[in-house]
């Protein structure tokens, strides 16, 4: 069962700034890509379904943190190694290595938990525990 | 003269994901705007002219961290309070905490270097010391 | 009651490119955003109103365009001129002028429609008439 | 030799919209990328290879349009097919057609030049003519 994901991508143009390099909001759009990329591996496969099947809309952040060692430019491609490194209550701690080759550029954290919609106010969102089929792989 | 700085933004509905609200990588990417506009209030216009001035190319980012309090929808009025909350050498922590109103969505911290083209390597960069027109300001 | 809006915006460093000029997708995103900014204009607060109000869950597009003249950069103002310039049965296009000042960067167009759920596919949308409180400024 | 070329992506979660559909710009986004891996298949590496070959840039567009026939969603797979339908002079225009296995769900066109520098003033390009090696692939 799937405790660990290794999304790859190309960096493009677009994904780089005047000074050539990663605009580094990019490390955080490509770590939701592996998470969600690492979710779709533990047998998620779109928070459409998720509704249908739990009620849960998504995985939302508490936090999310980045260390950026090397910097990156188009057309390299990189890796971003996505494991769960702690569970803790309703919430857990995605971490992801970007690498180019062996080179890490980037170390992150997201912090998440499952939601669905608030009953008292749908415009509002409410954690629940994290579903027993995702706990079985990530323990 | 400026230790911190507000910058003021609309969300708009491309911000925002299919949960119906911000997605997560734009409040890092308003962090970078809200750290440019606090550059532009202590006396910097833009990274051309830092390099024509002084070789700096930029302030890459060491680190970046967010805590996120509460979700923000379109078209929502929101606001990014800047500071300098530590030097530490060549590195500096800018903190950015992200309002609609009253109410906090987020904060987060950006460390930050002022960068110059490695002489060595021209693809390469390297730390140098922060400008004393801005330290001045900062401390 | 209003026929044309302007939506104001500056340039940032991560719209822009590693050739240090606005990276030409960005275009169609504030096209975008001076399109929902013309509605509010028109009365239109958000899509969730609409579908409350009305069923309207957006303004999706049937085709778009633009012809790029000027270039621009960070951190400069520009602005965006947007006006009804046709109205066909259903179907509706706006035209945007970009400007830096007195300078056109930029001319483009978005033909949309409004569209609800459809009825018989909640994955799928329909195109519905204009609603009559618009067509009345728009004519 | 190539005189076409198909790019292959996963739409995600964050290229959607609250409509739950690709946020239309990123249709724009994904022609750029497929542009430029229809150029690396044309033998152009990046535009820090053309710089230093021939003082190429870049390939910055004088327009740019789409056709949008039908809506896309993650995590669905899409692929961008891109042809050269006409060269004139120094101008050139590429066809992409974006489908999702048969269905197609925009066609859009990028009208482009290849710009140098331009030797009288370096904050303004200046367009060159076709290379010599693309021209014979091209026509």
């Amino acid at each position: 069962m799937p405790r660990s994901h290794t999304y790859r991508l190309r960096v493009e143009f677009g994904d780089c700034d005047p000074a050539q390099i990663v605009f580094y909001p990019n490390f955080f759009k490509w770590m939701d890509i592996a998470a969600l990329h690492f979710f779709n591996a533990c047998g998620i496969e779109s928070w459409r379904q998720t509704k249908a099947d739990w009620g849960i809309i998504g995985a939302p952040l508490v936090g999310a943190s980045a260390r950026f060692v090397n910097s990156a430019t188009y057309p390299e491609a990189i890796e971003v190694d996505t494991t769960i490194v702690e569970i803790s209550g309703k919430a857990f701690i995605l971490k992801h290595v970007i690498r180019r080759g062996d080179t890490v550029l980037a170390e992150g954290e997201e912090k998440r938990i499952f939601a669905i919609e608030d009953p008292a106010d749908p415009k509002r969102i409410k954690a629940v525990a994290i579903p027993e089929s995702l706990l079985a792989q990530w323990q």
